[in-house]
């Protein structure tokens, strides 16, 4: 079931956008609006309501919870400031779907009512309103209506990701360990030639020069000094990450940060996330979790579900050292042919790895740990007083401590939301994402 | 939905099963197993997949559990040890669904797979393989088999109550507190006039002279010394209690035992269990949660969902005590009519609070906590030494610490289950159970 | 340093008192104090400044929390209520040292400061406005302020019990295992004959008539039914428990109760408290810790130091059981000849465990546990309201749950806190007391 | 008591000693030694036994925890390695006082035995067997045991800093409050003048060039863009960060960063730590608990004890932000005068707040949190190949994620550990440390 007819990047849409009669701009986000709301939908077509409301990851929510809060937002951050004769469809979902975050323990996000049915049919009513709104909004408040709605609109995107993360440790910790849904008839290609792209550094600029409504961490545009580097010329791979293994670097602890070993101690890592020896009768072979279910170690497929610390003794044990974020920038953004590449890649969108068929790129695979702490850019300055009632995915640079910077995303991220200068960010322990890593060392 | 078709309690069916023929007997064991099973079916009728994966007591389970787990022991004690040609249907259920106890944490229990539909799938094969297996056992495996089954019926019927007492929590749990059922038709009649009765005491027998399959703890008789005393007529009632809450019970400390109060600190308890003020727009008016959904509060029903330690500090609170479980014995088995009083019982059985609508019975209504911690009766002997394996629903002696007696059942508790002689034993400061109490003083 | 000068038992001081002059009471109370409070200060002679602050159990308390919170206790019961002029020597103390248990968390009993030698130098000036309070104070108010005495210097000497428990596992958990003192150089006599006490049982009597000032919970007397039973003749030794340990009894879940089996497990129990194998290169060979340092095991005296559980399933083991309390009772008390008993011991008294030298005696060498839960006695009343600002030490009865009965006292007891009336509680899990067992069996 | 002979900086030290003959070498690395453990001895010479071993931050350590650790890696580090004859005076202190790290719980920190007074004979022994080496070690080993000895020399001074800031929460944990000395007889001179250092930033040059032993985490030197900026010419007072907390900044989510937030929300934040209000009888001032006792604010101090979170917060208040560490170290390194502005201050080395008597310096009153997470310096390398046994004090890069970098050095930091080059770093969420800030902002 690949993402075949991506929607337009956000970037190109808010240029296009901009170029448009109101008119156009109207069936524009109407249309955007429609097809990430049905991809949410699509996700989840293939499970029961009892698959839907199993939460496994501590922090992490059901699936029926995502389908809930994604509406959630849309009453309150578009349908009730921008319609004044709003009526909420069920008060209920506006108390329930919240955003934490507010002081107090979060509500239970585990519950059997409101059905998964209930669920649904109330997104079918949010989506009639918006499209309400969309067609009947006042030209004089068309500006801030369209910016809330594509933030909202990205909000809804970013939780299928999740969404996806969370369904995928969830049937992994069943014991049946079901599938998701069936592996696609692709031909394997193998991994792309390793090497070294050369870098000549100086002072180069990075980051957006205008914020995508929900990505206010990727502003402003800045300038950066670098000396010269090397950037690997592909992800490290499993089979890259095998060795790493069996040459003992988990027991190692020269090799490792020291947060990093006492949690790799303390919940005993001994591979990546989802990597089981001996599982299913396979005999010694390594087998790995993904979205088909139980798969044989694929060797030339990118590495993930790697924690910073993991992705950093890795480096470590090779005497080399992670990308810095600017320096992954540069090479991403001057590959030219962003588009082209995302353009051709045959991915596996939801496999447990994932792999390209032609030249691998650098967005869209997975995502790749940086050596940066995540800090908010110079100049940066938080939108909307980042204040109550606005959920943190609309402030990500209030999550500016205790996490590392990754880049690219991945196979699992709503196409244009993976470019060059996407940034994400996760606890250095955390490997419930896509999170593999690529190889950097000095000129 | 009444239970308005009592199987014969277990004593008469132990006893009436040893005058019968062979084919006689066959034929009412298949009928008590079928109803058995037929009955747990039935209870989670109105329920929807998502509700029965739903756990919200930490050591509870879901009603699938149930469901599952009770299937799981008649293969485990019945058809595998019994039946030498027996495959179990899904080796998986054998896994999954096992008692815990043994050691390590226990396997999670709320699963979205094996589906809802697939437990039931699986308890229709059970039920075909142990009618197979009753029809068919040869005449020399008779008695051992019947046994068994005993036990293995006695384990359905019990978690039937367990289920009842989880899925009503899971529903409280829930923000939007759903009802189980709706509430029946039936005319209120109020609570039987107070008073004491009067006992002489003495030296007295209690217990059972024979064990029932799956009753170890009930056994053997032996003799007790009890001085005068006398017992309440009737358990303390919804109204009884809440004088004590606005007498500032809740807040004496003098009244309560230290265990109980640092609890009652801890867990900010204010009133019993389901209690609420002033929830669902009701003012400043008591309102209880039940089966029901939330009910006004009942001043003449018997009070429930009290721990021990609040029914200790009720009794202090008026200078009495609760009563020695032999005390209580001696008054339930003297009564003769026990049988009438459950047969003409119109109780309600879901309800959050029972009454019923005749002379209140001491068996049926609630379980009514005792002054005695519970322990093995003298000359107790553990049943197939309590060996691995053997579940600890078979081997009650194994529970003998920590816990305090309940007598008479609740109106949860299957039929054949609640009489004179029946022990239940609970964790002083549980509240999960339909447990009251009634009072008791020395002459 | 042997107790060589035993101050006459409770019981008999009450008695004696009774008889007496007003002028002669105040003299045997002055005396009575004094012996107590020197005692206290004999028992910490030993330790260094840095000792006596030490707590290792969690809610246990320092040697220098002991000496202070004694004397917290004369100022509040004895001294602010029945010296109208008192005024605190230092109400710093008032605050610090009193008794937990009114809710919040227990303030830090692990100080620095006061320092040790000003808490010796206010036990002083407690020590002397005591004194005169008892030469000093009004005849008509003698009674009241005799009993508060009686009851405070109760408590004294029953923290010094729990403050030799506490510095003995203070100075264990240090990883040098320092002595408390030296062993003293008395011939080991070995263990009396093994063998049955028969007893006819029937309507027996138990309990003091008379409650003792702080010992509320051993009265009223009152009557209780026994079977034929047999009780061992001595308690079992630690060659006895050394059987068990090599049969598996710690790995054989069948011979435990459910809590006792999990708290094993997660606690990785396989031998009572204190016992090491191959400490302080020793090869193979089991040693224990005590009083004197690690010494090697001696077979012949009494195990103690083991939990309720432990008792249990020793007797499981051996199919025999542990004795009702008054079935202990009975054979204690009818012994007629306890005071000789108690008079001839060469006790070893701070030993880790103890021996007598002639045929054991059942009070004051080891507590033994009995399989009665903790329960008031019929007919009890809590003394003093039990309210608030009461010590839980003066109304053990708010004690009565989740607490297994022990009886005899150990050889840390002070001696006329040991007797055939003696009960004491514990959570069945607890290991730090000197706590034994004895078996019994169904005639 | 303050510092007033300081010894010559580390980096002039390792200068001056380079041009020095090898008996001018020994003779400084000699002197070097002896006033680093002289002052360590100093520190606690008004500290009781029982005051030494208090221990209540829960991964600190007891000041007769320090004392002997110190001695430990001289032992491990110096005297074994270098001395082949060496015979460890007590094997007990090399198990007891390791560093932790290597796995498995760290061995209890607060121990009753050895004494204070056996640490304080094994110092002494240590130290002679140091001095001995010094004197004795072959010329071809010199240039190793000086670096060893530099390394182990730098880990007692900074176990100082700990030392002081372990004490100073202990007494504070004491409910009596007591001081650690007695407050000096200084003018007090109030705070210089706000204002704002005009910085023009552009490609500058920061960190050591030559890594100090035991710093290796100030090194490489390398070159870092900045945009123009200001820096504020003081630290944050405790006046300013008052008015933050009567405009209610602790309860104002939109000033706080997530993670922040929720720590402050838990452990109820609304003051720097050590700040009260109405303690001692105080009425409604503030009171601040320092090492000469609870001390009233003094408005015009630097603040301290506040975690990265409160001085993010505080900055985003008013619109501006936490210095970078480049622009923090060009404008500390640019002063030129930092040795004079070193060697004029009359710190009051040990006050819970300090100030400066003349203008004040950047280095040397208090930690100034910066903007940036700690990582280690482009083209930076481990030294000692980070291996096992190596003390995490003298492989600071192991400590890179999740902690944030402070600058400056605080009162209670060796004099010349504290400088422009210096970095420290914590976690943000830290308050024990001396920690205050500085605004920056862009020009």
């Amino acid at each position: 079931m690949p993402d075949t007819h991506p929607i337009p990047s956000a970037a190109q849409a808010a240029q296009s956008l901009a170029d448009q009669s109101l008119a156009e701009r109207r069936q524009a986000l109407a249309t955007r609006f429609q097809k990430a709301r049905a991809r949410t939908a699509e996700l989840v077509a293939t499970l029961s309501p009892e698959d839907l409301m199993v939460q496994t990851v501590p922090d992490g929510a059901p699936a029926k919870w995502h389908l809930a809060h994604t509406s959630w937002l849309f009453e309150v951050a578009v349908l009730i400031p921008f319609n004044p004769g709003y009526r909420p469809a069920d008060s209920v979902f506006l108390d329930l779907f919240a955003a934490s975050g507010n002081g107090g323990p979060p509500p239970p996000r585990m519950l059997s009512r409101p059905t998964a049915a209930e669920i649904m049919r109330h997104r079918d009513q949010i989506n009639a309103a918006v499209l309400h709104l969309i067609d009947g909004i006042d030209d004089a408040l068309w500006n801030p209506t369209e910016s809330a709605l594509m933030m909202t609109i990205a909000h809804e995107r970013r939780h299928q990701e999740r969404l996806l993360l969370h369904i995928k440790h969830a049937l992994w910790s069943n014991p049946l360990r079901p599938a998701y849904e069936q592996p696609p008839d692709h031909p394997h290609l193998g991994a792309p030639p390793d090497g070294w792209l050369e870098q000549s550094g100086g002072l180069v600029e990075v980051g957006r020069s205008e914020p995508l409504p929900g990505f206010d961490h990727e502003s402003p545009r800045h300038r950066v000094w670098l000396e010269p580097y090397r950037l690997a010329a592909r992800p490290v791979t499993c089979g890259d990450f095998l060795a790493f293994i069996e040459a003992g670097g988990y027991r190692d602890r020269s090799l490792w940060l020291s947060d990093g070993w006492e949690i790799a101690r303390a919940e005993e890592w001994s591979a990546p996330l989802y990597w089981e020896r001996g599982a299913s009768g396979s005999g010694n072979d390594w087998q790995v979790f993904t979205l088909y279910g139980m798969q044989p170690l694929a060797p030339d497929e990118p590495v993930c579900h790697v924690s910073w610390y993991e992705a950093d003794a890795y480096a470590r044990w090779l005497g080399k050292r992670l990308p810095r974020e600017a320096e992954w920038e540069v090479v991403a953004a001057g590959c030219g042919s962003m588009g082209n590449l995302l353009g051709t890649g045959h991915r596996h969108p939801r496999a447990g790895t994932c792999h390209g068929t032609g030249p691998w790129q650098m967005c869209g695979d997975v995502w790749e740990w940086t050596g940066d702490a995540f800090t908010t850019y110079p100049g940066y300055r938080r939108p909307h007083g980042g204040d109550k009632g606005v959920p943190d995915e609309a402030v990500n640079g209030r999550l500016a401590s205790n996490r590392m910077v990754l880049r690219g995303g991945s196979c699992l991220t709503p196409f244009d939301h993976a470019g060059p200068w996407t940034r994400h960010y996760l606890r250095p322990e955390s490997r419930l994402s896509m999170s593999g890593f690529r190889l950097a060392e000095d000129a």
